[in-house]
């Protein structure tokens, strides 16, 4: 059952806050903090850019420890390609949130978004974090803060959340996310955060956060750029007393959790920079899933393609060609175009090839002289 | 020694025209002929996109042919996907310019540009031809017809002549070449028509031919779309009375076609649909120069880079990303970024790695809103 208007704090356990601690240089908010009661089993999925910011570097060895209490997140900075100081950063940033918590430095993650190459203004960040702290608290509007905090060309804050119920138990998910450009697969710069009442073993978590990525924040692409920051993570804190594991739990989680990341994903679409266009593309009939969001991913970063979008132009010449490029070693005769546009923001792009059995649905934005503005802008 | 304002038909014994048969529904001429008095030793490269447009296939099977006479061109219209009516097309192309002049049907080459998946109108092409014919002539005026009518959303002709000297003897090569958007390595909707009047074997024309593409138009990326319809060719026809054959002579003829393919390469991105910057990226110190093209052209390739071009924005930190989604498996620590503004219209990276002696220098454009203005009217 989906629950509207809240996000992170809606499970059973979790805290949130999102305050402005300048590194903006606005008053919009720009730290946000996510905190279980209780230690939460965590999976956490970082971008597949080999450049990596510091606070994944951070984070994935955090993940080592067998759980996390706490997520710190900061918008205006990506803290990447700053270095030993940039780690340092980041490091501190875990630290000082875990003495103010009273838990262990081990058990926070951080994450970071914004512009790369410049040193975080960790004074800024030290000098929030009580107050982030302080403003801690389970309500819908705590969570809300948060998902402001994170948001950079965002346009509007993505929350979304979950109750499943079994047989007389009922466990929650609730997540944040943002992203709007640098999106491409793999991840983008994109950030979410997921968490959930129920217990589940690391294992099984890890399984079913990457299935859900795979086909949702893998399947869509704002620009084709790959960041150095994606960050998907999910905590699971057991305060709802039900533990996911048997087949039929898993299976229903799981549904529920490709569900929210795939409307997540949609929201990040929406989001787009500059988009005018909502653009869905569906390849059908190739041997394996893999295959087709290859042939999807190809057609959705084409500029030519893009372009026509923008402009109303059904010129699907250009998604033959964008195949053609894409290395599947199909022919002019493997495949059939239908490309239509719906009222006056979808675009729907269908394409059937005759090899298999497998589909993939990518969704992707238009390419806008409001997307260079932003983006010629932007540092 | 460079020969300004000629092109193909600069080297002895080749003839060309260009002139309007309709294609284009303006006075714009749009169809071009290349004659040589003597059937000529030729080779070609055609683009990797795996779908071929019709001229291709019927191209490729003439050059199994041990010569060559003749190469017809239209603009306006790719002839791609166009199924079985579109390789008869083609075709008919061949046939009517091998009856008219005299020669066999499989000694004539054809190449095609402009939209994909629209019937060619071939009662205009067909119409066209003897008009074409009639207007072959040896003279400068003959050759600047023929690359105008090779030309799409180009907007200056390019052409490019040398002339080499062995001793006492003397050979010449010339070249026409269109393109400037669907432009990305292997090749790009570039099509390239270079003659020469030395005499030179087949295998070691594909061999220079093939070197000379690689550091030059597989260097150029406007957009990151690859065509259905790039094609390259190199006609020798001998008449010099010279035979390029020792290893010296060969040396030196392939530093000419080199500079040749690079000058016109320079040319296509001077051209680059809607740019306001032309951008030079050097990759130094990288194991091969596959592996440094391949990081250069990731840079080249990245919408937020070219964005941050048009804006005057040194926002270094993309290239970081692009560089690290580029699966050179390479991380922060193991490059330095220098990016510099030169004037109003030049943008200069240069990325040094550590790993190795090999370099590569790749050519690109800015991404702008009359970028998107071209290509969201074009069809």
């Amino acid at each position: 059952m989906v629950i509207n208007n809240v996000g992170v704090t809606f499970p059973k356990g979790f805290l949130a806050s999102g305050i402005a601690c300048g590194l903006k240089n606005t008053a919009k908010k720009d730290l946000a903090l996510i905190y279980s009661k209780n230690p939460a089993t965590a999976a956490a999925v970082f971008t597949k850019n080999s450049v990596w910011a510091a606070p994944l570097t951070v984070s994935f060895n955090h993940l080592k420890n067998k759980t996390i209490q706490a997520i710190i997140i900061n918008s205006g900075n990506a803290n990447c390609f700053t270095g030993k100081a940039g780690v340092s950063d980041a490091l501190v940033m875990c630290k000082m949130v875990a003495s103010n918590l009273g838990i262990k430095e081990n058990d926070v993650l951080v994450a970071s978004t914004g512009i790369i190459g410049k040193r975080l203004a960790i004074d800024k960040v030290r000098n929030g974090i009580p107050d982030l702290i302080e403003n801690l608290s389970s309500l819908d509007e705590a969570g809300k803060n948060a998902a402001k905090a994170i948001l950079t060309t965002d346009t509007f804050i993505k929350q979304r959340a979950y109750k499943i119920n079994f047989g007389k138990k009922s466990v929650a998910i609730g997540a944040m996310a943002k992203g709007s450009g640098m999106i491409a697969p793999n991840m983008a710069t994109m950030l979410a955060f997921i968490t959930t009442d129920a217990a589940i073993d690391k294992k099984i978590l890890e399984k079913i956060l990457n299935q859900a990525i795979d086909r949702s924040f893998n399947c869509i692409s704002v620009d084709g750029c790959m960041s150095t920051n994606d960050f998907v993570s999910i905590l699971a804190n057991g305060v709802s007393g039900y533990k996911i594991q048997s087949k039929n739990d898993i299976k229903k989680f799981s549904t529920a959790l490709n569900e929210i990341c795939l409307e997540l994903s949609k929201d990040i679409i929406k989001d787009g920079e500059g988009r005018t266009k909502f653009i869905t593309i569906e390849i059908n009939g190739l041997h394996s899933f893999e295959q087709a969001k290859k042939a999807g991913l190809a057609i959705a970063n084409s500029m030519l393609f893009k372009c026509a979008c923008f402009g109303n132009n059904p010129n699907w010449g250009r998604i033959a060609a964008a195949i053609g490029a894409a290395d599947l070693k199909v022919k002019e005769g493997d495949f059939k175009i239908n490309m239509s546009f719906k009222g006056k923001d979808e675009v729907l792009v269908k394409v059937n090839f005759k090899q298999g059995k497998a589909k993939a649905i990518i969704y992707s934005t238009d390419l806008t002289p409001k997307y260079i503005a932003i983006n010629a802008a932007y540092n």
